[in-house]
């Protein structure tokens, strides 16, 4: 039977909560009227299962180191499992099931294994957009936005780690050790790396989205693959004399009746999207027959960047369960399924830096008349440019190009300070703007 | 009453049978196993309409010039918009969902005016990823993928005509006259291209964009709307002097109770990914609270991009009416509904280009034997690099290190190729393999 919630309320149980855990339950917080608004009902932990009761934490919700109190309780609708591990998540998540509630992981490793298991089980929603490329939701995308695509290709930066050594390297000509180090010592290693380095956590997430792309039930062991830990400084130097980069990329891609799967630092094009992807950040780039490439880009990790995803799934269950005879309220057309009220900035209190083009006359003062208007406005110069003086065809007199950037200002000041400038008998047509975006 | 589909098809009538409604029924038509396995059941046009139905076209499906005969069908599912124009798409949407049948738009300038207007009428799904930046799901990505989201900012690029135009000017010094010239040659700009370049497209993008974003109704004349017009070859030269990059941005932020609105060309940090998108492509980056930056990229118009997120709506649609009492069909765990079989290609098989490093004796003679090696497996050099002798540490003996990069071969070969490279007394360690993907 489908499920329709009797109250305006999902309930969801929490199993774990380290930093995405913590990180799920304070953005529920932080961000409950609009995510409320977005579901069409409230979302409320009821419960969430810690290993250790006994550690002194701030956490809000009801605590118990009972796995099997959130799996047996009747009024919980989903289980979010966030533990880790593979084979204890596994037999969480068919306990869920069997208890007709839905299912929402992060766990690439449990999945990497067991997702097809589960996908056969399942009567109820399954989310696990949290599992590959954290706050990128590239299995929503993949699953929805590419679904009329015969997937050709995926190359994936799958792991923020591994990518922030090959950045370091590429970009301070650190060696391998070095980088390693300091990714440890920032936090985004763990103190054993392994999984991160070696390509394994990577070849969990590829195993997820070739599962999608093209329904395959692979596994880490069938795929080619290779870590990070041999590349050295001359092999990234190589690389930029022949206008490479090297990147950990997970790779998928269709031939006629089979599917090449692997994991490797790879040397690609420098002008590629993916050569930018720097640092701890992540990126996916799809090749579809219909979609023609699309690229993926966000933060990989992070509590709050899985804690987007975690939720996402939440909303999506949250507005399927709700829809009673509407079926527009399981995919709201404008994603709200109650409405909002901002105000629209007027034009003219937009503020922004601005480049200004201005055509004057090329003789003494016109710079002070210029520099006098936009003072007068209060407008601040940050960078100025004059061109050499050209002749101006039309009244085949000299002319001077001034070219100049304001500091912040409102779209009130530029305006009349443009009207100011137009007016001087100096200035030979309307000056030109072009907004500047710099934060 | 929620619909479910008695028979195992969805049927569709498509109004408008231009560019992108022949590439809807072409890619329907070519993909459609792979479609129906991800949709649960099959998608069937039943009808179109045409303006001209007395014009000889190749057209597969029973074609019709009474728009009526479409949204009167009672077998018909989905009514499919794609004829352009804002009133009447306005009305046919209308007279779809009072019948009580799901609609498909691309059409912008409709949901620029009307969209909370068909939002309020729904009862029934409505679709419109084709409307904003044709391939790329960012509709669905903002409003199922960022859920979670207090959406800080968004910046697009959300029309390639314009970013084709700027890109020319920037990478080959045109003006914009030339370039727009260019633009009209390859097809990218219409004979009156004038909504491209005055960023009144970015605009009706961008208000639906913004309701996703923050449920407000916001229309192109409430904001700050400019275009490309006034860009001059010095502008481009400026930008680039002081480190930036001119894009026409659609940009949507969120101050504490209102937004902030508008479309002009911009000068951005080149640093940025948004920088790097040239061309007719389109991306948009978009700062959430949790989930910080993601950036969506891909093909923004052209009828095959635009078809594949027409037909994602209807894969979307045919889950949500095929799901009966498995919830879970709704958004199928793994993307599939029914079972893909693919073989997985043996590591063994994979081809690649590959980089080597190794290190060998600097002594004459070793250049050869390495080449015979490589020769014997049948692996050709494509690039060859002699680093200057070292000291080895651990022998004490000069070293050379030989970098090649291969031309394409197998994992086979070049495993094979590492062991015969490995037993040369040369040789003095296990080579290192970097493989190279260039296509």
């Amino acid at each position: 039977m489908s499920k329709v919630l009797t109250q305006k309320q999902l309930k969801v149980g929490v199993i774990g909560v380290g930093v995405v855990g913590s990180s799920v339950i304070a953005t529920l917080e932080k961000n409950r009227d609009i995510i409320t608004a977005r579901a069409g009902v409230e979302i409320i932990i009821k419960k969430a299962c810690v290993r250790d009761i006994s550690k002194p934490r701030a956490c809000p919700i009801p605590l118990t180191d009972d796995i099997d109190e959130i799996i047996n309780d009747d009024e919980i609708d989903v289980v979010v499992e966030l533990m880790g591990g593979r084979e204890l998540p596994y037999h969480i998540a068919k306990a869920t099931l069997s208890k007709g509630k839905a299912f929402v992981t992060a766990n690439k490793a449990m999945l990497a294994y067991h997702r097809y298991e589960l996908a056969k089980l399942a009567r109820t929603p399954i989310g696990f957009e949290a599992s590959v490329c954290g706050g990128i939701p590239i299995i929503n995308a993949l699953k929805v936005g590419l679904s009329a695509n015969e997937i050709l290709a995926i190359r994936g930066i799958l792991n923020g780690t591994s990518n922030y050594i090959l950045t370091k390297m590429t970009q301070d000509g650190w060696d391998f050790t070095q980088a390693l180090k300091k990714a440890q010592e920032l936090g985004y290693a763990e103190a054993d790396p392994s999984l991160d380095i070696n390509g394994l956590d990577a070849a969990h997430k590829l195993s997820i989205l070739a599962s999608i792309a093209y329904g395959i039930d692979v596994r880490p062991e069938d795929m080619l693959i290779e870590g990070i830990e041999h590349i050295a400084p001359e092999d990234i130097e190589f690389a930029k004399e022949f206008g490479y980069c090297i990147k950990l990329l997970g790779i998928a891609k269709k031939h006629d009746s089979s599917i090449e799967l692997r994991v490797h630092p790879t040397m690609i094009d420098e002008e590629k999207l993916l050569a930018d992807v720097d640092g701890v950040m992540n990126a996916v780039s799809v090749v579809g027959d219909c979609a023609g490439e699309s690229v993926y880009y966000g933060a990989g990790a992070g509590g709050n960047a899985t804690a987007s995803s975690v939720i996402s799934d939440l909303v999506a269950i949250a507005r399927l369960y709700s829809q009673n005879h509407r079926q527009d309220q399981a995919n709201p057309m404008l994603g709200f399924i109650t409405e909002q009220s901002y105000a629209i900035i007027p034009k003219q209190d937009i503020t922004s830096r601005y480049y200004l083009r201005i055509l004057a006359d090329d003789k003494h003062g016109v710079l002070e008349k210029i520099a006098a208007t936009l003072s007068h406005n209060k407008i601040s110069i940050s960078t100025f440019l004059q061109k050499p003086s050209t002749l101006d065809s039309s009244s085949s007199q000299n002319c001077a190009k001034v070219l100049l950037a304001t500091h912040t200002t409102s779209e009130f000041a530029i305006q009349n300070a443009i009207t100011g400038l137009q007016s001087l008998e100096v200035v030979r047509q309307k000056p030109v703007i072009i907004r500047i975006e710099d934060e």
